[in-house]
C-alpha cells in the first residue's frame, strides 16, 4: 500500500501502535440540538451555549480514552482543543450539518459547511477530513450524481493538501414508508452495501470509510422481541444472515472501514461492533452509543462528567476490547504494508507542492 | 498562552503528556558524511546509499523512545517514516545543510534546501519546521541581516501554514582563533545568550528555540583535567558560574527551550542536559550524544542495531530521566495554559484559509 507522506503520517495518527481505529465521534449537530431540547423539555430552547457545554463535558472526559477525535468546527474545536492530550488524533467535519431536499422533496443533498474547507481542516493541525452524505441508490439520478460530484471534490481537495479522507455514509428512506419499519431494515443491507461498494472507485479517492451496521438487530429473529428496547417486531431476518451480510459489506469495501454507532444504544452497539470486528472491520468511530444517556443530566454538567467517568469509560473500555480483534488498517488489502509512496533522494524536490 | 489551532494542536505532538520535549535528532547531514567516511576510511568514498542506511538503523531503533523525531528530508524522511510508530512526533528540516561565507569569508549565511519549503513540510503531515542558523554577534552587518532575515521569512511562512517553528542557533569562531580553544570558550556563553536574546523577538515568530549549551565544560576547573576527552585545559570558569550562565540563557529566551548535544559524548550531554533542565529548559533535541557511537560499527548495520538497543536506549533512558524535571512548555511565560487564540462559534469562518 503506497501512500503519500502526509496521507501516512495522519492515519497513524488516528489509529492506535496496531493499527486500529478506536474513535470518538462528537461533532453530532442538530441530532445533539434535538437531544439536549428533550431534555431541557418546554422551559426553554436550547442554545449554541448549551450544545457547547454538553461537548465539553463529553469530550474531557472520552476524548483521552480515544485514538483519535472527531470534532465539528462550530461548538467543539475550538471549545474542546485545548483539552485534548497530547498524542490524540483529530478529525474535523467538513458538511453542513443536515442536507438540502432533492427535486420534489426526494433525496437528500450534502452541502460544506459555509465558509469551512479541507483547505482550513489541513491548516488547523487536523489529521483527518470527515465529510457525511446521505445515501441511497434509489435516490433521484441529479441527487446521486450530486453526492458522487460532492464526494469527488472533497477527495481531490485532501489529496490536494495531502490530508487522509473519511467518508460516511448514512442510508435513508426513500420509497420505504420510514427508516422505522421492516422495509427499511429488509433495505439496509442493498442501501449500505451500495455505498460500500461505489465509494471504494479510486476515483473518490477516500481513506477510510465510516458505515453503518448493514441490518438492524431489532428484525432479527434473536432480538425482535424488545430485547433492546420495549417493542416487538416482525423478524425479517436471523443474526446468522446478519453475519453473512457484514461478510459481504466487508467484500464491498476495498478500503479500510469502521461502524458507527448511529444512535443505537450501547447494547445492541456492541452487538453490532461484535459482527463488524469479525467480518473485517478496522475499528470505530462510535459517538451516542457512549455517551448520550449522559445527556439525561444536562445542564447539571457535573452529573454528566460523573456519569461518563463511570459509566462512559465503561462503555468505552467494553468496545475497544471488542475492537482489540479488528483488521489493522495497515494490513488491509494485497498491498502489504504501508510504505511511502517514493522512496528517493529526490522526494524533497518531487513532493507536491510550492 | 493564546495559539493558533495548528501550532497548539501540533506543539502538543512534540512533546509528552506533562509537556517535556523527550526529542531525537536524526537529521544531519554533513556531519554524518564526515563521520561515515571516517569509518569507512581510505578504503571507499562514503555515499548517500551510507547515510541512508546508518539513518534506517538509527531512527528504527531510537525513533519509537522519542517523543518527536527530527529528520532531514533527503536521507532521513522519505525512508524511514513507514517504520515510524503511531503518535512519535515529525520535524522536518528546511535549511540546505552547511552555509554559505559572508563577505570576505567572514561570517556563515544559511539557505533554505532547494526544491524544499516550508508549506511542503506542512503538507507531508509534519508536526514542525526546524531551521538550523549560525549565529555569532560579531558577524558582518551583512551576515546579521540576512541571519534575521531568513529567519523572519520562515517564521512567517510558518504562521501562513499554522505549523510550529523550532528554531536552532549554532555558534561558531569569527575572530577567535577556533571553537577548540579558551577564547571561543569564553565567548560561548555571550555568543548563546545574544542568539537567544534576539530570536525571542516577537517578529521572528519562533514557537521553540533549539539551543547550545552555553559553555564548554572542558574549560571548567571540576572537568579541564581530561574528564572527558583524553586532553587537559586551562580553566576560563567553573560549574558555579556555568549554572549561573544557564539561568542567564533561560531568562534571555523568552520562549520554550530545547537543548541540543553538538557533538559532544554522552557523559558531557548528561551533565549539560542537568544543568540546562535546572536553569528551565523544556527538554532535549538530541542526536549524536545519543547514537554517535553506534556509528563505529559501520557498515555493519545489524552491529550498529545492536549497540542502539543496549547502549543507544540506555543513553535515551538517562537523558528521558533528568528531563523529567524540565519546565513543561506549557506552563512556560506568565500567559498560563496555552489556550485557542479565538474561542468563538465564528471561528471556522474566520479562521484564515481558503
Amino acid at each position: 500500500m503506497a501512500l503519500s507522506a502526509g496521507k501516512l503520517i495522519n492515519l497513524k495518527q488516528l489509529s492506535d501502535a496496531s493499527g486500529r481505529f478506536l474513535m470518538l465521534a462528537i461533532d453530532q449537530r442538530g441530532s445533539m440540538e434535538q437531544a439536549l431540547q428533550k431534555v431541557l423539555g418546554d422551559g426553554r430552547k436550547q442554545t449554541p451555549e448549551d450544545v457547547v457545554a454538553a461537548k465539553v463535558a463529553i469530550t474531557g472526559v472520552l476524548a483521552p480514552h480515544s485514538t483519535a477525535t472527531l470534532m465539528d468546527p462550530i461548538y467543539g474545536f475550538p471549545y474542546t482543543l485545548e483539552a485534548l492530550p497530547p498524542k490524540v488524533g483529530v478529525l474535523l467535519a467538513v458538511e453542513h450539518s443536515g442536507y438540502e431536499a432533492g427535486p420534489s422533496g426526494k433525496g437528500r443533498k450534502a452541502m460544506i459547511l459555509d465558509g469551512w474547507s479541507v483547505s482550513k481542516v489541513k491548516r488547523s493541525g487536523s489529521n483527518a477530513v470527515k465529510l457525511l452524505i446521505h445515501y441511497h441508490p434509489d435516490a433521484p439520478e441529479e441527487v446521486l450524481k450530486h453526492q458522487h460530484d460532492v464526494v469527488r471534490q472533497v477527495g481531490e481537495a485532501c489529496v490536494e493538501e495531502d490530508i487522509p479522507f473519511l467518508l460516511e455514509t448514512v442510508g435513508y428512506a426513500v420509497d420505504e414508508p420510514s427508516t422505522d419499519g421492516p422495509e427499511y431494515a429488509l433495505a439496509k443491507p442493498r442501501i449500505t452495501i451500495a455505498s460500500a461498494t461505489e465509494f471504494s472507485k479510486p476515483e473518490y479517492r477516500v481513506d477510510v470509510l465510516k458505515l453503518e451496521f448493514p441490518t438492524s438487530l431489532k428484525f432479527t429473529e434473536e432480538f425482535c422481541n424488545a430485547y433492546f428496547d420495549s417493542k416487538t417486531r416482525e423478524p425479517v431476518y436471523g443474526v446468522k444472515e446478519v453475519k453473512d451480510i457484514c461478510k459481504q459489506l466487508d467484500a464491498a469495501s476495498s478500503k479500510p472501514w469502521v461502524i458507527l454507532s448511529g444512535g443505537v444504544d450501547i447494547d445492541e452497539f456492541l452487538f453490532n461492533l461484535q459482527f463488524s470486528v469479525d467480518a473485517g472491520a478496522s475499528g470505530f468511530l462510535c459517538g451516542r452509543a457512549m455517551w448520550q444517556q449522559s445527556l439525561q443530566f444536562y445542564p447539571d454538567t457535573d452529573a454528566m462528567v460523573r456519569f461518563l467517568e463511570t459509566d462512559g469509560v465503561y462503555n468505552f473500555n467494553r468496545i475497544k476490547a471488542i475492537a482489540s480483534n479488528a483488521t489493522p488498517w495497515n494490513s488491509r488489502g494485497d498491498g502489504g504494508a504501508p510504505s511511502l509512496d517514493q522512496k528517493s533522494l529526490e522526494w524533497h524536490k518531487e513532493y507536491r507542492g510550492s
